[in-house]
C-alpha cells in the first residue's frame, strides 16, 4: 500500500447493530496528522449468479421489491453469505432458492465492493450454466418473480433505467463479452 | 409495479443521521400481509467519471484508502452529489477536483444503485473525452493519487483483485465496449 495515503484507526464507536447491517462511527488519523470522523456500514458480502441458459439463450432473472428505493426491480439473483459458507456453495444455494434452478457449470468471474467508501459490502460473481430445473424456494420475506429475458432484450436494456442494479449491470456485461469472445451468438 | 410484490411501509424510525449515512429500521407489511423489518442506509448519491485519454489510449484513475475494507484501491473519480447539484455538473466538479482535468466532451452512461437491498445511493456514471490539464484541488480529508491507466492494463486487470470497486468495474466494461463498438483501438 502506498503509506502516503493510509488512514490510521484511533478508535471506533458502534452505533447499531442489526440483522443486515452494522453500523461504526471512526475517529481516523489522516496522512497529513489530522483527524477525521468515519461513518462505516458493515455489510456480510453476498453472492449473485448470471444464470444462463444456452439453448434458448436467455438470462434467468428476478424481480424484487426494493424497499430502500422504493422500485420494483429486475435483478441477477443473488444474496447474503451464511456464517463461514463457502461462496461457491453460497452461489448454488442462493440460485437454487431464488430461481429453482441447479447448475452443473459454475465459473467464478471475480468479486467487487459495491460501494467501498462507506461500506465493506463485497459481492462474488458467478456464471452459472448447465442448468436444471427443480423447486423454488425462498425465505419467508422474500418475493421474487422470475422473469426468462432473452440476450437481444438485454442488450437493448443495458444502461437504460429498467437494469439499475449494480451487480446486474457487471454481470449482464460480463456476460454479453464472455459470449461473443467465444463466438456464442 | 407487480401489485404482489409490493411491501407497505407501516413505520418508520431513525437510527442515525450522520454526514455521509442515515440509518432507519423500517416496519413493513409484506404481500402476504406478514411483517418484517427493513433495515435501510440512506445516502446522498454520486457520480462518477471514465475520463479517457484518446491519444495516450489511458484512463485516468485514483489510488485511494478506503476505511471500510482497509484497502487502498484503484477506482474511477467520484464523489457525493451536493445539495441540489444537477448530476453533469458534479461529474465535472469532481473530474476536476479529483484529478485536475477539465473535459470538452462529457456523455452520460446510465444511472446505477449500489447496493438496492439495503441502501438508496444511486451513482450516475459519465464518459467524458476532449481532457485539459487544470490543477487538482480535492477535499482536506481527501488523499489521492492519479494513476493513468493504458488500456491494454485494464484489459488485463479487469475482474482481478486489482480493480475491485463496483462503479469502476462497469464504467471500465462500458469502455472497452464503447471503444470496440466504435472502432477505436
Amino acid at each position: 500500500m502506498s503509506k502516503s495515503l493510509i488512514e490510521k484507526k484511533l478508535s471506533s464507536t458502534a452505533i447499531y447493530e442489526g440483522r443486515i447491517v452494522n453500523l461504526r462511527l471512526d475517529d481516523v488519523k489522516l496522512p497529513d496528522n489530522n483527524e477525521a470522523k468515519r461513518e462505516i456500514v458493515e455489510h456480510a458480502g453476498g453472492v449473485s449468479v448470471i444464470p444462463y441458459l444456452t439453448a434458448s439463450k436467455e438470462v434467468i432473472m428476478v424481480r424484487q421489491f426494493r424497499n430502500p428505493i422504493d422500485e420494483v426491480l429486475l435483478e441477477l439473483p443473488a444474496g447474503l453469505l451464511e456464517m463461514n459458507e463457502d461462496p461457491q456453495n453460497g452461489a448454488r444455494r442462493e440460485l437454487e432458492e431464488e430461481t429453482g434452478y441447479k447448475t452443473g457449470d459454475l465459473k467464478r468471474i471475480g468479486s467487487f465492493y459495491t460501494s467501498p467508501g462507506f461500506c465493506d459490502e463485497e459481492i462474488h460473481l458467478y456464471l452459472a450454466q448447465d442448468l436444471t430445473k427443480h423447486v423454488q424456494k425462498t425465505d419467508g420475506d422474500e418475493f421474487i418473480e422470475i422473469v426468462k429475458m432473452p440476450l437481444s432484450d438485454i442488450k437493448q436494456k443495458l444502461y437504460t433505467p429498467e437494469i439499475s442494479d449494480a451487480k446486474t449491470v457487471i454481470g449482464l456485461q460480463y456476460l454479453l463479452k464472455y459470449l461473443e469472445q467465444n463466438n456464442i451468438k
